[in-house]
């Protein structure tokens, strides 16, 4: 989604591409055939770019290691990314600059885990820092519903301790993978689970130079614990709590050294002394995301072109909405293996709908495209979007 | 500039390029390399094609007379393009349907081009049916001043004469190149040089199926005989002249069979009888166009999205502007052989600009690209335009 802006911009992308048949690589001309875990394929593809970005978090440290020796410049930089990538690194570092979070600890043992609970109530939510076998996150009740996550902490914790029995547990969360440890070395994070009004999500910009931006605040809306809709700005939100939560994002992304897009997702709560609307931070992504697909076509400036602009050091665009409301729908994959036909039909139905599909194959539950809707009239957008996702996902058939 | 709204909508491009470093080739992965006047280059190509369409009209008449040999699909087709290729063809059919026209004639020699003049008073423009050497038009104050094209004109028609004895010169506008007459066995196009008030653009789409659509009538400001900016909609238009151009782009769209993206060049005009404002149609292209260019920021559908729909019979968009005006400013080439550091001097003082470079070598009088700004003070976008062109041309320095 990058490629039609830097047509615009003038600018040559590359892509190194899982398959030669990935969505990236079948629309930009330079494309090279290789695996983000590659060291030596990174490289090469890396020795010919001005500046490497990325469209995930899940590069290892080792890798982006080896290209910041090359001296291969990396936005965001490795020092920023790993607080995208260690859940404990970005909630002890956001403590540390007074960024509110859940009530959140560094947890090693059922014990440690147990103490937690007993303070902020049960269920609470654990989460492998680094994402685990594709699933890190579970809810849970007590300690033994995380007994194997446990089991494979103290694994690693001892494994990390034999390779550096002289330094403490806990102070190398940065450097876990590369110290041997395994990716549970660190432990777990558990956090409180948050009783929200609803999900927030704030998408910021930074560029090399310090330049910074922010889109307005925005409303996602999860439907059985998917993002199904984002509303643009967040209908009825609280003035106070806008303004917050924007310099909030603009901490983070100064705090941190992030420099491209990123994304804060957040939880509206109620300040529990006040009563007033507050903002709790759930995750960060340092990069173009879901929640910042509608500036495609509803902000002067699209994340996609912003990303561009920040990681290249250009000036950054105006975040302004284009319209007075912008919803996304995101389309997941479902009943169609053949988009054509439920496509050809939504153009008819809505001439005003933009259609985003990723060219990827339709399987259920994956994401393969979204819409976007822009007007003056929320309910009706909504409305337009849910018809097209549930259309093309198959839910509805007319 | 397909490619943007191609990737969105999961189309695959593949553009038939004149050089590997020419601008769509660097944008879009399937690339051949190949002139569009060899038969054998382009039925290859179009072989592997479902559809194919055009970015200009210089392709030969017999080229397209092999795809269509070949079954493959031409939109537009070969019988609608002909009256984009052929001026003289375009003039006797839009006459037949009624559509206001310049006063003109068709003329073969001297005496003819003398009494077109003395009844429509001169200087005249006279014009090459097809382009001619790169130059077309003439403002002539006399005959003597296209006696080199009129000994042509009597060349092309004896041989076109001997090839087809029988047939009334004339009659046959499309096959003058193949039948080997030459370009001008046909003769030339006189027009009245029309006093015309302003130049207005308006752009058409038409589907295979026969849906079709139109934008809102735009000012096509002149400077030097060169487009320097589009003013859409065209400001101060009377609603009457806007629903009747609307009207004729539509008709000569559907009676042409047009099926693509169609720009219809005009002349505002005051009516001599009535003193009203009406439109006299100056030029036709059959494919998107610059005066179409400030679609891709100011409309929810632009020409080249449009376009793709059209050609490949999918349901067309809305062809609603987003904001109030859009003014887009063509880029020409000039004092700046490196358009970088201006490029990032615009963005960094104008961040609602939206720049689009075409990827081509900066050469003195040569379109390289456009801005477009968009919002509710028209005098403003124009400044901001203005400013933008000046001082990528190198003509302002700050």
């Amino acid at each position: 989604m990058c490629q039609p802006p830097a047509v615009g911009l003038s600018i040559t992308l590359s892509v190194l591409a899982e398959s030669a048949d990935a969505s990236a690589a079948l629309v930009i001309p330079s494309s090279a055939v290789g695996s983000h875990t590659d060291i030596g394929a990174v490289r090469a593809f890396a020795s010919e770019c001005d500046v490497v970005t990325f469209d995930h978090e899940h590069v290892p440290a080792e890798v982006l290691a080896a290209l910041e020796a090359d001296g291969v410049i990396l936005h965001p930089s490795r020092e920023a990314l790993v607080f995208a990538q260690d859940k404990l690194a970005m909630r002890r570092r956001l403590t540390e600059i007074g960024i509110a979070c859940p009530a959140w600890a560094q947890v090693r043992d059922a014990a440690s885990l147990q103490a937690f609970g007993d303070e902020v109530g049960w269920p609470v939510i654990v989460k492998t820092p680094r994402g685990y076998d594709g699933k890190g996150v579970r809810v849970v009740g007590s300690p033994d519903e995380v007994a194997d996550w446990l089991s494979d902490v103290a694994r690693d914790s001892a494994a990390y301790a034999a390779a550096a029995s002289d330094e403490l547990l806990g102070d190398e969360l940065l450097g876990d993978e590369l110290l041997g440890g395994g990716p549970l070395a660190a432990g777990l994070l558990a956090e409180e689970k948050v009783d929200f009004v609803r999900e927030l999500a704030m998408l910021v910009v930074r560029s090399p130079s310090g330049q910074a931006g922010a889109w307005p605040v925005v409303e996602t809306v999860q439907t059985g614990g998917i993002c199904t809709q984002v509303l643009a700005p967040a209908p009825g939100l609280d003035p106070e709590l806008s303004a917050v939560a924007t310099a909030a994002g603009l901490r983070i992304a100064g705090e941190l050294g992030v420099t491209g897009v990123m994304a804060v997702e957040m939880f509206e709560v109620r300040d529990p002394q006040t009563g007033n609307p507050a903002y709790l931070v759930n995750e960060l992504a340092m990069r173009p995301h879901n929640s910042g697909h509608w500036t495609i076509d509803g902000a002067v400036t699209s994340q996609f072109e912003q990303h561009l602009r920040a990681v290249l050091d250009l000036p950054l665009g105006d975040t302004s909405p284009r319209a007075p409301w912008t919803v996304m729908g995101n389309v997941l994959g479902g009943d169609h293996p053949q988009l054509y036909p439920t496509y050809r039909h939504l153009l008819a139905r809505d001439p005003g709908l933009k259609i985003h599909l990723y060219g990827k194959g339709v399987r259920p539950g994956r994401t393969i495209g979204h819409v976007n809707v822009s007007g003056s009239d929320l309910d009706d957008l909504r409305a337009r979007a849910s018809h097209a996702s549930d259309f093309l996902q198959g839910v509805i058939t007319e």
